[in-house]
C-alpha cells in the first residue's frame, strides 16, 4: 500500500510497546518504529503521543493514506472507539476520530487479535482456508474466527474471547474476576505458573537462571530451560499444551473449521507446544474417527502480524 | 411453497418419529403425516420406506416440486450422505439420491438442528437477528450459529456439536465416548439423572409417579412434577438451567452473538429451564458490565421448526 503519493500505515499497540509499520499491498513491511507503551497511570493522550511518534517515525517525509490501529482492548463495532482496555488508560476512548484529527488522514481501528487473523488469512498460515480459528496465546488467549478471510465480530465486537470460556467449574481465579478460565490453564501466565509449581517438587536449571527466586521465573526463561532439555520447563509447556488441545477441540466440536492457526508470544514455542495440543485435540474432539479433524498450525507472520492486519483494514475495511 | 402445480413438503426424521409436513412459502405447514421410525437394527431401506410413506401422505394428490429431510445425525457438506446416525441404520447412505429416484423430485438434505435454526431464523424467535445462536435441548444438545440467517455448516457439515463441548474435565461419561461433556449437565437426560439422584434425598411426588423406581422416572413426569410444585423436580430444573446459562456463556464470549435461542422438547418448560440460564449466563459471561449481553429467549416454532427449515432449504439451498 505504497503508491507515488504516500504510505499506509499499521500500529500495533500492546501493553507493553507500539509497533508501527509501513505495509505495501502484498502484506510486507517496508519500515518500522517503535515505541514503548507509557502504561495505564497515565492519561490517554500520553499514550496517543507514543502512537502518533511512531506513525510519523515509520512515514518518514511520505505522505499518510490512512493508518490502521491494532488495540489491545475491546473495541466497539462501528471501530470508533477503545471501550475498555486491561493494560492501557482508555475507557470509551474515541480513538479514531482524535487520531484522524492528529494524523490528517483516515483512521481505521480494531482489536489487535482480529487484526492478527486477518494478516494470517491474507498473508499467512490462514491464507486459502475457507474457514479457520485463529488462537492467539501471549500472557492470556485472544482468538478470531475467520469465515471466508473475513474476521466475525460479534454484537458487541467481542467475538473471540476464547480464552475466558470455563474449562474447569470452581478452578483457577482470573484476572477477569471469574474463575476457571481457559487462560488460566493454557497462555504464558500458565506457563509460569506451572514451571514454578514444579519446581518445588524436582530440581531443575530454572532454580539458578531465578537466582533462586520462583517469583523471578519468567516466560522466556521457561523457553530457554525447555530448549536445554529441563523436565520441569518440558512439563510445564506439555501442560499447557494439552491445555491448548482441549480447549482447541471444544471450539471445533462448535464451529468445524478447517484450519487452527495458533500464534502469539507462547506459539514461537513450536512444536513443543503443538504436539501435546494436536493429541489433546484428536482425543477429545467428538467425532474424531468420522470427520477431517483440521490442522493445527503455527502462525506465520509472528510479533508483525497485528500491525500487518490493522494495515489491511485501511484498504479492505470489513 | 404451494402452487397451483404441486407442493414442496419438508420431513423431519428422529430417532422415535418421522413427521412429514407441506409447508407454504411463508413457512405455515397446512398438512402433516406421521411414521414411527423403525429404529437402528432394521435394514436402511425400511427407514427409508417408512419416510416416503410420510411424505406421500402429506402430499396427497398434489405434485411434489421438491422435499426438504432434516436428519438427526451427521449430514456431509454437500448434503448428499448421512455419514453417522446414532438412532438410525443409516453410515454414509447417500440419501438424497436414493430418495430423488423413489420420490421422482429435487431433494435437499440437512441436520435437523440445523433446520430448526433455519425455521427459527425465517419465522421464529431469530428472525431478524444478524447473529443468534441456536441451542437445542432435547436427549442431548445439539445447535447452530446463524449469522445473516444463515446457518454455519463447517468443514465437515458437523458445526453446532455444542452439546459436546467440555465443561466438567473427568466429569460424567458421555453417549460419545468422551467424559464431562456440556450435555451430561444440561438436556432430558440430565434432568432425569438430577430427579432421580435428589429423590433418594428428598420426598417427592416422583416416588409416586414413578410406582417407587427411579429408573421409571421420564423427563415428562419431571416437568409435571415441577408444574405441581415438587422441590426434587424444581431443583432438576433449576441444575439444568444453571448450566445452559454456564455454557451459553462459552459461546456468547467466542461468538458474541445477538440473541440465543433455546428450543428442543426441553425448552417447553420456559422460564423454568430459562430464568436460571439467563442468571448464570450474566454471572458467568466475561466482561458482561461492558457489553450488550444478548437475550436468551424460547424458540418459538416447537416441534415443527425441523420440518419447516427442512422444506425451506428446497426453495432457498445454501
Amino acid at each position: 500500500m505504497t503508491d507515488a503519493d504516500g504510505v499506509v500505515v499499521g500500529v500495533d499497540i500492546g501493553g507493553t510497546k507500539v509497533l508501527a509499520g509501513v505495509v505495501d499491498g502484498g502484506g510486507r513491511v517496508t519500515r518500522t518504529a517503535r515505541r514503548t507503551t507509557p502504561g495505564r497511570r497515565v492519561v490517554a493522550s500520553q499514550v496517543e503521543d507514543a502512537l502518533v511518534g511512531a506513525v510519523a517515525e515509520a512515514a518518514g517525509e511520505r505522505a499518510l493514506l490512512g493508518v490502521g490501529v491494532a488495540a489491545a482492548g475491546f473495541v466497539d463495532p462501528a471501530g470508533e472507539r477503545v471501550m475498555f482496555a486491561p493494560h492501557l488508560p482508555w475507557q470509551g476512548e474515541p480513538l479514531r476520530d482524535l487520531l484522524e484529527d492528529r494524523l490528517g488522514c483516515p483512521v481505521v481501528l480494531d482489536n489487535d487479535a482480529n487484526c492478527a487473523a486477518r494478516a494470517e488469512a491474507h498473508h499467512g498460515a490462514a491464507r486459502g482456508a475457507r474457514s479457520a480459528l485463529m488462537i492467539t496465546m501471549g500472557t492470556g488467549i485472544g482468538g478470531a474466527l475467520l469465515l471466508d478471510g473475513r474476521v466475525l465480530r460479534g454484537q458487541n465486537g467481542m467475538a473471540g474471547e476464547f480464552g475466558h470460556m470455563q474449562v474447569v467449574p470452581g478452578g483457577q481465579e482470573c484476572e477477569c474476576g471469574r474463575s476457571g478460565c481457559w487462560e488460566q490453564y493454557s497462555s504464558g501466565n500458565a506457563l509460569v505458573r506451572n514451571a514454578r509449581a514444579l519446581m518445588a517438587e524436582q530440581p531443575s536449571v530454572l532454580t539458578d537462571m531465578c537466582a533462586g527466586g520462583p517469583d523471578r521465573v519468567t516466560g522466556p526463561m521457561v523457553t530457554a530451560a525447555a530448549e536445554q532439555g529441563d523436565l520441569v520447563a518440558r512439563q510445564a509447556f506439555a501442560s499447557i499444551g494439552e491445555w491448548l488441545g482441549v480447549g482447541t477441540a471444544n471450539l471445533v466440536a462448535a464451529l468445524d473449521p478447517q484450519l487452527v492457526v495458533v500464534g502469539g508470544g507462547v506459539s514461537a514455542a513450536g512444536d513443543r507446544l503443538l504436539d501435546p495440543a494436536r493429541a489433546a485435540l484428536r482425543r477429545t474432539l467428538v467425532g474424531a474417527a468420522h470427520r477431517v479433524v483440521p490442522d493445527l498450525v503455527a502462525a506465520r507472520l509472528g510479533p508483525e502480524a497485528g500491525m500487518i492486519g490493522a494495515a489491511l483494514l485501511v484498504a479492505r475495511p470489513q
